[in-house]
């Protein structure tokens, strides 16, 4: 195989002739062996190292730190980068030590190489374009990583809000086909009163459109970047003006709403934005993982159970139990939950960790976030596409449930009293009548035409306050 | 001992003719022996719980289904209630079943019999005035039982927030009168470039001033009630009109700008907006713990550590070390946030449990976040009050550790490059000398003229870009 | 007030003369409020700190390095702490910094002032009796506060080992009780094949007498101890063979089984058996929440739910729904279990945050620990005195469900395949028809006779393998 | 592309002509798109469940529930997946719905086909063999799976029980290595008392290998199994004797202590021994993670900072600053731990919702497990190779700063008494005199040859108790 001599200040090293990539990168990917999952896992995040390098490019050749022609080139270098064509070069692990060094220089080593290729210098020629002289000019790890990241995760969240949006839509559509359906709600899983499953599922979608609100306020905070900052915040050895002129490059190109920090010393160790995220991403699994628990509660049965729903047989449930099917959909959205759950703890961890002016913990918070959004995703997705959309009610059966419960006393409150509606619900429970007869019937206290105008759908589903 | 007697559906007690509670306070004082901490330790609980029946009161007289002497009766009841004058009175255990019902009768209970009292009745004459069907009503606990929680939180947030801001005030000062110190900054605990102390000192003030804000988003969240709502949100045995109205009333007398929830279904299961604010405390205490981290770092030593800044002594260190003097107020705000770190976890879990239309794990999530937040307080209190303002810096220590150090180099890339300035960075280190000797000396690399334009206090903490 | 003097080498401060605290205790309750929980409301704390401080006097007298008047002195002063006579003495805030500096401190001027004055020396003449010179005699607060931590630990968990049996026990007698009632197993929440009630009950029994076991290994770690190892771990300032004679004594004194550890340098940071037995606790309070979900599900209802199981009714479960009573106390011990669990990730906060030669985190590790056990122990004594112990079971109506079921097709697996069954569920399940009706009756796969053998109640609870 | 058709009770779909699975693992490939990561990325687990498949086979031919050609087919086809010749067929996504039934569907399709084939018959002519009557014969996916994922665990440990237990050795032989290097030990970030660099190290070894009992005893909790459960523990459709046959083979053909669990209802549900085991891997996660803390600050510098020891430098540390050596292996393996006290999390959360008769959230515990073993095995790997073994210390300055330091008052309590030593330790404090000058020089308090003898090296790093 070619090679390639390349050196850094630990000494010198061969690289195979063929890749873009060089001697840092090749260290990395000798000292980090944990995941075995690569940048490359997430194209995004290639993508937006590519952004970081053009826009830092066009702000030093502005700035006159930069010679044009080699700014060019970096420009010209990343636009490939940008587009995905070298996502096979981004190796590096995502769990590392280095606060991301590694991946750093793996995106300067390889624009300086393909930049030097463009410009029809060899690979390696470092003096015509440098990784660190000239790609990573005007820069730290400790700016353009955090950046990069900020960048990638606002994209990747436009897939997740899309399809969180398109699940509480499935919910609201099916709000509004349950509509005329009667059943009984429950508190503390006991019997409480009368309502429309449509407001049921109507209101999964309330509760999952929040998530939306939340999400967007998240990436307000993810949206404020510290291009400029450099080493520690002090923007040592950056241009006077740099910071700015970058951060409105790295707005432009990306499309994005990006904004400088007003405190880089800050900015440069705070992973606060990272730990609200992750805040509401875990806001929202608890939400996602307590609707499926409602759905599997809901399918319980089919004879044994609640079965007020039935979710849509995707494969059989049992390898010994015939015509078995179970609901395998939330079942593995609950799972995804926990898993989001666990990584909140993650972040959460290597937030505090961070020490001085330096959060050296960041590359396990971006595992921990790129995983938690791509498979929060995919749970939306499934969850959507293979469950909820083909939902159905069995409406006579919680009609029935509903006129055949005791809960329905409570309607009778404003009329014969709490104590009295009591000694009705315990008679029932005890004897096994039902509440129209003890109420109607045996004990008269109301007719049969007060009880016909009170227990309508719409005043079940709807009340409206009757008294004597 | 004088008693009256009592009964509920499940039979007749007899209760201590002097206590305002009744019998099914009597039962949850029987039945919930879990952490020994009543209702009455958190004050502002029992005043939103009168807040509550007060409005509840004016509304149902407002609409008539209350008797307009009962209803007057029952709000200067819940007035005296508000003015802490029955706080005695509110022994159930803050960790209950039956997501707070005995909570809110409770409430019912000991303001049925204030009033009673008042109107010139005994205690227990239930006909004049009822815990359920008259100071109960148009509620249930699961409208009634949150939106007291809510209120109270909004309460406690007054003070937190107030202690966190002075804390981060206090910072802040410090920045100020650190501006001139000169110290290494450091990042992954290396030596990295030169900084202002001040300047490390205002982020930590902006690090926290940022919480503020997102606490006033998570108040948002929390200011969405849901009374009215009743027992699962179809609004049963409320009359119309009334949310609106008792909404209204309640914003009005606790002059706190409450909303009514626009999906009460949803609204009265969803615990997303204590998620929210438990994650957001669990962001400040991260933060808090990261602060507290450098503030050990920094005053480690006396001569064996860093031992640029100096805590006030509070306390002999050590029972067989004489003369040590430990951090012990950044100890004891760590282990503060560890806590409120774990409470998030709590409410994340009984979040996750709510099932169908109600969340039954109300009572652990107020515990949880009524002690992160008193105990959030506290901590922010006492770093400010016991350590930040006593705070000084080492300035002539730490400014010899810049000039001694090798991270100084990096300032010179710009003039000698990225690779000229790590050779000097790795001859200083294994023969010990300084990086002045080497470059300006030894290697002459820059004239002492040009060693003295880069390596001013200004140009070392805001360093203005200079190249060759 | 009559006052008296001390000073410590931060100052002199004036002490109520009627405390037996001194000055370091008055600093430290001037600096520590966070819980506003004091070291009295553990007296098990106490008291081992009172073995601690009489054990260390034994071995310092017996080692000629205290004077045996004094020794005596502290020796007798030591059995009225662990009597409990000085619990009103012990104040200081369970969270603390210094690493329990101020809890020893604490001990050993209570302890100073108390033998001062059985010596007929007035409080504060620590010439006769000091608390550091002579009470804190070959000890560091580093071996003395975990070693009493550990005995405090050790003696709560005898109340709880009790709880946690007794309510295994509980459910094994309703493992008997039950034995004879049919019911639908069930899986993923579908019905899945019929098992006896009895045998769901004593699986809780085994599920819980399991994590006795796990108590007792955690129990063995907790019991090394550290005596000796003074300030790091290198015995400075303990004379020659004090570890091992300490221990003796101590071990003696208390009747554990107390151990010195290997490795003192190692045992004077190490958290790892806080961790483990925190670990123990979260399993169980993963155990008894899963337990109680149980519990909930099936007496869910009355009439729309499972309605397997009947818990005792304990309080009106609804202050709007007449009749309704609701699990009041599963829903508390859910809450207790999230508490614990919570509680295990603030200790492994803590211990993660050790550094160097001691973990200072250790009292909130404490407070974790002690609010855990004791919430836990309350748990399973309410459990089983006010739940387990009064269920009942609905016999017909369980046993109704299964030959109602499609489940029991199952058993038919091995006699018509796995094919044919399925194809039954299907048509079962579609039909609205009996497994019996469509097998025996319409499709005559098995005469009646086969189908009695198969379905008797020790065929389906116990089933045994019968095939064509 | 050739296909077969397949059918199961859902209906009939084409299955590539060329894969060995059948139709239940292709609605499991569409149904489950999560992490992506298969199966087969686990190839212990595929091997397992080869030897759950071929003891079962081998246990009903013994009983004669499986025609002995056909179990024999089952048997060779099992040898060859447990050779791992077809682990590319195992493709479900690793967190799925169902409990595992697609993962055991999977082996039962793959088996059959490959027995197929051997037999002489084409894929998916499964009368021939059936990957349900056959192949799963006497079996559910509720004990194959857990059976299958205990022993995938329990051979996966071996190769984390052997790189922890080398990581020990490893800090072992530097406590050897550094045996005679004077350090000041550090209590609470403050100068202590001195100590040898060896013994700190070595405490390194004693606190890891401490786990490798815990891990011994995870193993054996592991180590239980419920073959012959089926599907809720009555055994249903396994004929008698059955359940201890397949153990007895199962642990044969593994070379494993498997045993049969007591209570096969409670071993079907309860997810305890996973609880433990992840309980157990964060409790070593703590304890590495502080370890790693510990090597950051010690080799922090290397001129702010204690710069006690040297990390091999293994990559350019920064990408601005020239040089710079960052501690890149402790870093990753922090993170390292963080991902797995997340991951604890994850299985606690799945463990708790568990219901009835079966933890249908078995596969996240099984992906939480699998990864957080695979990373803290190479993270072990890692710390040991890529840094303890090339860790060299700073002997000299070690030396320096203790006899600089004012700690080693302490040592002289037991001469001059605490009080002393505190105004001798407060005085070098203000002064900035060295303690020997105070000590012996002005205040000749102690002579030099006192001195001498106290502050050898030995009497340092173990003190033998020297009074007046």
């Amino acid at each position: 195989m070619a090679t390639r001599l390349e050196h850094d200040f630990l000494g010198e090293r061969a690289i195979p002739q063929d890749v873009y990539y060089g001697i840092q990168t090749l260290r990395s990917l000798e000292n980090f062996h944990i995941t075995g999952i690569p940048l490359k896992s997430e194209p995004l995040f290639v993508q937006a190292l590519g952004y970081v390098k053009k826009a830092a490019a066009m702000a030093n050749k502005e700035l006159g730190v930069l010679d044009a022609g080699i700014a060019d080139a970096i420009i010209r270098a990343s636009d490939r980068v940008i587009a995905g064509e070298f996502n096979d070069q981004f190796l590096s692990d995502l769990i590392q030590g280095g606060a991301g060094t590694s991946v750093n220089m793996n995106a300067n080593e390889v624009i300086a190489n393909v930049a030097l290729e463009m410009m029809g210098h060899q690979k390696g020629e470092y003096k015509y374009c440098h990784p660190n002289n000239h790609v990573n000019c005007s820069q730290s790890t400790n700016d353009a990583y955090p950046t990069a990241f900020r960048i990638a995760i606002i994209n990747k969240l436009t897939a997740y809000t899309q399809a969180l949006g398109d699940l509480a839509d499935a919910f609201a559509a099916k709000g509004v086909a349950f509509h005329g359906v009667l059943k009984m709600g429950r508190t503390q899983l006991q019997d409480a009163v009368p309502m429309s499953m449509g407001d049921e599922f109507h209101a999964f979608a309330t509760n999952l459109r929040e998530e939306l609100s939340r999400i967007e306020d998240s990436k307000r905070l993810i949206s404020e970047i510290n291009m400029g900052a450099t080493a520690i915040g002090t923007g040592v050895n950056a241009p006077a003006g740099y910071a700015d002129i970058v951060t409105r490059h790295l707005a432009t190109i990306t499309g994005l709403d990006l904004k400088l920090a007003t405190d880089l010393i800050e900015a440069t160790y705070d992973a606060g934005a990272y730990v609200q995220l992750s805040g509401v991403l875990k806001r929202t699994a608890v939400k996602v993982s307590k609707i499926c628990n409602d759905l599997r509660l809901l399918s319980s049965g089919p004879r044994a159970g609640l079965n007020e729903i039935n979710l849509p047989p995707l494969q059989p449930g049992s390898s010994i139990m015939p015509g078995k099917v179970n609901p395998v959909i939330p079942e593995v959205v609950n799972q995804t939950a926990f898993y989001v759950i666990g990584a909140d703890l993650t972040v959460t961890l290597a937030a505090e960790a961070g020490q001085l002016q330096l959060n050296v913990m960041e590359p396990v918070i971006a595992f921990s976030l790129f995983t938690a959004i791509t498979y929060m995703t995919n749970a939306c997705v499934t969850l959507r596409e293979k469950c909820v959309e083909g939902i159905t009610a069995n409406a006579d059966h919680t009609r029935n449930m509903v006129m055949n419960s005791i809960g329905i006393v409570t309607q009778l409150n404003p009329i014969i009293g709490y104590e009295k509606s009591a000694s009705i619900a315990r008679e029932a429970l005890q004897t096994g009548k039902s509440v129209h007869d003890l109420v109607v019937k045996e004990q008269q206290l109301i007719t049969q035409e007060k009880w016909d105008e009170i227990f309508t759908f719409e005043n079940m589903s709807k009340p409206v306050f009757i008294n004597r």
